[in-house]
């Protein structure tokens, strides 16, 4: 039997708005999510768990309340639980996401740009 | 404060040895491990874990007692906990594993190819 591996190019052709995740995988209690960032996000913080940021493609920034972080394609990034961040992308960026099922892209601060947290591709 | 990124590419240049996982981030009780796999490994399985490849560079396959799933860069596979299974590359492949921290490369199978399970890079 051959088994279909998650490919994520194709994944990400899958959608095209922005800052709305896409679970792609699970391994135990965490997803593997796909986002599209483009402009500015909201402060928030997520107070339960850490949250790892991996570029695929494009470049963007997390800003924290005492500086940055600039990530390209490439690298990754651990926000540790309870710090606040706003993501920005001066042009579209994709990213891979990866944290425990059922969490809120606006973490603690809701509101409209709360994404649905529970859409597979 | 510019917080530095870690860089995938950077960090695989500073060790050649196959097989051997090398800790590159923590997220909360998980780690993010780069390996470098060429030729065949060993049959094992975690009991205890699910176990995510994502393939960075190269080609590689994953054999399982009913079949295979063959993995390219930009590919990702979790290999569900409790199932037997053997990596294999051809040639030098270049591989993210996502995995909870303390995973042991060989997990049932113990041996000669069990690698340290606690270098960070």
């Amino acid at each position: 039997m051959e088994y279909t591996p998650i490919k994520l190019r194709e994944k990400l052709s899958k959608f095209s708005e922005h800052w709305s995740p896409k679970i792609i995988a699970q391994m135990n209690d965490y997803h593997f999510k796909l986002v599209k960032f483009s402009g500015d996000f909201v402060w928030h913080r997520h107070d339960e768990t850490d949250e790892v940021f991996m570029v695929l493609e494009g470049e963007m920034s997390i800003q924290f309340r005492d500086g940055k972080a600039r990530l390209r394609a490439g690298e990754l990034f651990v926000v540790p639980k309870g710090v606040e961040h706003k993501p920005f992308a001066e042009s579209e960026c994709h990213v891979l996401l990866v944290e425990p099922s059922g969490t809120i892209n606006t973490g603690s601060a809701g509101g409209e740009r709360t994404a649905a947290d529970n859409v597979w591709i």
